[in-house]
């Protein structure tokens, strides 16, 4: 198994932890410390070493910020974790903060009259360290810039850092070589007059260079950083046990495998200007460039657009991914349609055979995340991940909400299906069809270039507010090439205004979530294309959906999609047939074609 | 008769008149020169002295700027007029440019090597300023800040400034006290240690104040400057010959008439920190700010958002307004449909039917633009004005767009409907219902706190974008209250990010336009007010619909509406023949029942 059911903390050791916190914060002279979930990669996984907020507090999400101050100490977590948060940390040290409502330096600011707050200035990147510095201005607190964390001060079993092996991926799968990028990316530098550009990200660096690893968990990335000179050469920080000689061929001699300490005296050691990425990059980088006189320009990461814009070989690969999970998901509905009505079934038991239909196309590199898997209530906990203490029976009668996807060579694949245990009631299903007239919405969507996520997002949204209701997420986020399931710049929300290019992947997952009663949500991915000519030609751009496993029909109200939509739901039905049938069983061809029959 | 249907300039003049500015540039060392169609109030109405740009070279529309270089005047056109513009201007001298896509400083950059440019520091506004020379920046080209305009040195029979009269606008239309308003204001410049603001936007001196004025046509606004001192004194800089004795009295001792002349002494006598709107003050203002040493700070026109928030009496009173407005409306369309049969109606002979019904009223103060009537193919052009030289018989099979609105004492009206002429065919119909789908979904939205127009754009968009079709102007306009009908800051646009906030009057106006053909818009007025309780209690904002006259139902498929769609539609009629009923002669009364029938 991948998954595992362990809850690695409770909020039974956060008090203890914290007192020591500030009894260490106290000898090394600071008033307060922020504690953030990020690494010096900010990525959504770290790796065990670097979990110091879930050490702290036990909070186990994927984004947050524990704040410590002398009488208080926030938790920071946005809607998806509103009501895990409350069940994870201990209440009486940790107090929830609802971000991005409350900002973190104007907490600071309400709490503390005066004095100082450090944070790890490996951990925070530039932009977040000015924000809340902007925020203090004129406040009798100052921010301190540490490069020693406290937490791994005493913190006594704190693990090593990865080692994981890197592999190459191959071009065919790629579709670029890595020389053809670095020279690409080198003569964007050479045009922008910068010498250098540095890499903090591990999925930038694994898509440049064409490699993959396997230093955290569901993101098949090598942690490391590089720096890509204007000639295209590339230092690579990255542990040499890391990489066996077919990677070092693959590398080729254009890239020079350095040791990571040895980074921050590279940095120091380059001609400028050098680009650094502000939004990712840790405050530590450019303080280094800086006073070691390298002039240092903002700019974004060049892998960063490169990336997102999946060329067709990426695209070809992850539609053959996405037909082998599709099929693998069939078998899964299948199986739990035909498991649920015995009685006795559990969100644990769901998760192990739904890894067991992946694992059974015997491509599955790893899941992409944590299967959430909750029914009833637990389906209205955002980010839910079953553990041993909250593993749930699953009731007839009840709505069982699955987001899950993997890691297969040739792609990511992310999906979640909510499905009808028994007859969930009328008032259920009306939430339903809103959620899916959403999503539909949104997979039929044609639209000018220039339209970013944020133009777009309240297209999935509309029928929800229409009955008064919402749901407290975005509407999608990028998804990488058999890298990040998580993957940026694009994303579907009012958050975001990258205009969405041909090539990018996106999810498209409106939900709605009734805390103490049940949770939806319907994902399918998306690719960003060139919409087929019609009507006035204009230059439209389009989606083309990557994902094929059924929606739950007897959760569908018929009567209250519009024709487009019924027509929508329809055709998609009948090419989810058309694409998986002769690639499941024969048992779930006849369950699959019952269940894309039209409406 | 309010409206004229001469046409003011012709393309004719503008090769001659060009040569005229190039030879005044040569006398005065300038290679080029910026001429903007606005004037030092950033209106949108000018008095005929400012209308620059239209002298020069005959483009009448509302937004453009002509850049005159030496080989080259690039006349800058937004979506609007992309069509008006090739029939107005001389093509052999002035070239058409594609505005925003095309920046006026790169276009520079692209035409002229190296040279100064100068333009006049009263007509643009510091943050135009900037962006042009931010994008000069090491190009060859000088910007030069001029206090003399070319232009006016070359225009032999230039116009002399407005003298219109002052008038007091009652308290109880206004809903709050001059009085109340500049103490509000003032608390505001205190708490933000600001000592003044500097106003320069006729229609924020008109609300702070309460009162109106007859300086330009359409727009019942007084030109002049104000400055607001945190002790809620204004210094108001009108003619004098402008207020008689009652406005003198309204206005009380703690508004300081002074002579526009002194305006600019006046800036320089000020103690700062003083703010200055980046947006809409011109340049000028903080140049002479800062030559005097006064510290300027840069912040929002204090009036621009409480003058947006509507207060209950200004909706109490709109309400008002476009009950009246709707029944001349409805005696308006009800001749129409007598008359068309009979043949031989021009565009000219309907817009002055429309002005007589709203002047009919007793009740109308002006009509608040030139009534857009565009029969056949004149309904392509977007903000089309009929002129004897353009006048069209309306034909059979022909859709009419009469776009247009009144100013009453108490409210600004706008309304666009699209009538039908005989049969005008099932694609104008299709196109029709789009557009009406677009609009409805607008009126029936809630969202939540925070969402801007830019949010809620492409839900007006998404049923033309789904056959491939768009249009090219904003969904809709803020608008005053028997103020400016176009007004800022809220607009539903893709380039809008101020949240809509209740009491914010804006159009809803989508469209569609094949050229050479017909077009297509419906526009209704909404006013954003907290959503009625419902769902999940959310605290959700909605709009309530205050323009009410009926839609043609002979293009509308009803087939194509959904269920939502068409019980929003046919509630809306009912409403409209309730609210009318009673204020429309019994012909009408009888018309309008059935044009309001339920579909």
């Amino acid at each position: 198994m991948f998954q595992s059911f362990e809850s690695h903390a409770s909020p039974s050791q956060g008090p203890t932890r914290l007192a020591a916190l500030r009894a260490q914060l106290a000898m090394v002279g600071l008033d307060g410390f922020l504690v953030p979930r990020a690494d010096v990669h900010q990525g959504e996984y770290v790796a065990a070493r670097d979990e110091r907020l879930q050490w702290l507090t036990g909070f186990t999400g994927s984004a947050g910020l524990c704040i410590v101050l002398p009488g208080v100490a926030g938790v920071f977590i946005d809607g998806r974790y509103r009501t895990q948060v409350k069940v994870q940390v201990d209440l009486g040290a940790f107090t929830p903060v609802p971000w991005p409502e409350v900002k973190p330096g104007e907490w600071v600011r309400d709490h503390l009259a005066a004095g100082k707050v450090g944070f790890d200035s490996w951990l925070h990147t530039s932009e977040e360290v000015e924000r809340i510095e902007n925020s203090l201005e004129d406040s009798g607190v100052i921010l301190c810039s540490k490069s020693i964390n406290p937490i791994d001060e005493i913190w006594p079993d704190q693990p090593d850092a990865p080692s994981g092996k890197v592999f190459v991926h191959p071009d065919a799968l790629a579709g670029e070589t890595a020389a053809d990028k670095r020279a690409r990316l080198a003569k964007d530098l050479r045009s922008a007059g910068q010498n250098a550009a540095v890499l903090t990200l591990p999925d930038s660096i694994c898509w440049l260079l064409n490699i993959r690893g396997a230093d955290v968990p569901k993101n098949p990335v090598v942690q490391g950083f590089a720096i890509l000179h204007d000639d295209g050469q590339v230092d690579l920080f990255v542990a040499a046990a890391k990489l066996d000689d077919t990677v070092r061929a693959h590398l080729g001699p254009e890239v020079v495998l350095r040791a990571p300490e040895d980074f921050p005296a590279a940095l120091a050691a380059l001609a400028g200007p050098v680009r650094v990425d502000k939004s990712s990059a840790p405050l530590a980088v450019s303080t280094i460039l800086r006073d070691a006189g390298v002039k240092v320009v903002w700019g974004d990461d060049p892998c960063k657009l490169p990336k997102a814009r999946k060329n067709a070989a990426e695209i070809a690969a992850t539609r053959e991914a996405h037909l082998r999970d599709g099929a693998a998901m069939a078998e899964f509905l299948c199986w739990l349609d035909d498991r649920t009505p015995k009685g006795g079934l559990t969100e644990i038991a769901v998760v192990q055979a739904l890894e067991g239909f992946r694992r059974a196309t015997n491509a599955l590199h790893d899941i992409s995340f944590d299967t959430i898997c909750g029914a009833g209530p637990n389906g209205a906990i955002i980010h839910y991940r079953v553990t041993e203490g909250t593993d749930r029976l699953i009731r007839q009668g009840e709505l069982l909400l699955v987001d899950s996807g993997g890691q297969y060579p040739d792609g990511t694949t992310d999906i979640t299906r909510t499905i009808a245990v028994g007859d969930p009631g009328d008032e259920a299903r009306e939430c339903y069809t809103r959620v899916l007239q959403g999503m539909i919405a949104i997979s039929r969507a044609r639209f000018p270039k220039g339209v970013s996520g944020r133009d777009i997002d309240a297209l999935a949204r509309y029928p929800l507010w229409l009955a008064g209701q919402d749901y407290d997420h975005g509407t999608g986020h990028g998804v990488g090439a058999f890298l990040s399931v998580h993957e940026g710049p694009q994303r579907i929300s009012r958050l975001s205004e990258v205009p969405l290019e041909p090539g990018m992947i996106l999810s498209n997952e409106p939900g709605y979530y009734r805390e103490g009663a049940f949770g939806i949500r319907l994902e399918n991915l998306i690719v960003v294309k060139e919409a087929p000519a019609m009507g006035d030609d204009r230059h439209h751009l389009a989606f083309e959906t990557l994902t094929w496993a059924p929606f739950d029909r007897r959760l569908v109200l018929p009567d209250r999609l519009a024709r487009g939509e019924r027509n929508w739901l329809n055709a998609y039905h009948t090419a989810t047939l058309e694409k998986l049938g002769s690639r499941v069983s024969p048992a779930t061809f006849e369950w699959l074609s019952r269940a894309t029959a039209p409406i």
